[in-house]
């Protein structure tokens, strides 16, 4: 891997982090700032069916967001695969709090915009039975 | 969506077809012929923890296959994107046999070759709870 290939996956990575930092911080202005905002934007949370479009997953988002108890996360193994102006990211998602506790393996879909910044097209995320 | 955009985006079902096909009729080779055989590679079967690189995915798909249980995938709601030589596919896959059934939310990610043919790098699916 060469030095422009560990710069644009770090991009991506930092993305995929802003992406936990917005969760962790409740802030719906900033997750959907991170996500694209057009159709073409796909979403399965954990024991989820598949939402698309940018309506149906905000919205979703904004249900988890809104929710009362404060959840952290701790993101482990992200791992950043660029192709072209496309871009994905494995990791795992470590969550506290919410009476409880566990890991979801998430793949997370980015985008290059014209401006050069990544933004989301995509998250899966499932739990990891142990 | 212009003509050139709807005949890759069928290219990129119809591998994710056969992914499902090789699945079904349980052939290990023609399900290592459709994965890229490098490391870059990623698969998360419903509640297991991410596997990367082409040996532990391969190994995954060859435990998978070797079960005596005859699965049956329908495979529903397939949506393709393809953002240069890059794609994914969102589809449930509906199992049948295996003394049960259930739904699985898929996302499968490819990539095209020189040759112009589309490989799976990756997949992730998760039981939709009912």
């Amino acid at each position: 891997m060469d030095a422009a290939d560990e710069t644009v996956e770090h991009e991506v990575l930092t993305a995929n982090q802003a992406l936990y930092d917005a969760f962790e911080a409740r802030d719906l202005a900033a997750m959907r700032a991170l996500w694209v905002g057009d159709g073409d934007v796909l979403c399965t949370h954990p024991g989820w069916p598949t939402l698309h479009g940018a309506g149906p997953v905000l919205a979703s988002w904004e249900t988890l967001l809104s929710n009362d108890q404060h959840l952290q996360f701790i993101v482990t193994n992200a791992r950043a695969t660029v192709v072209g102006d496309a871009g994905w990211v494995t990791c795992d998602e470590n969550v506290l709090g919410g009476g409880g506790g566990g890991t979801v393996a998430a793949l997370n879909l980015f985008r290059r915009r014209s401006d050069g910044t990544w933004q989301v097209v995509g998250h899966h995320g499932s739990p990891i039975m142990t």
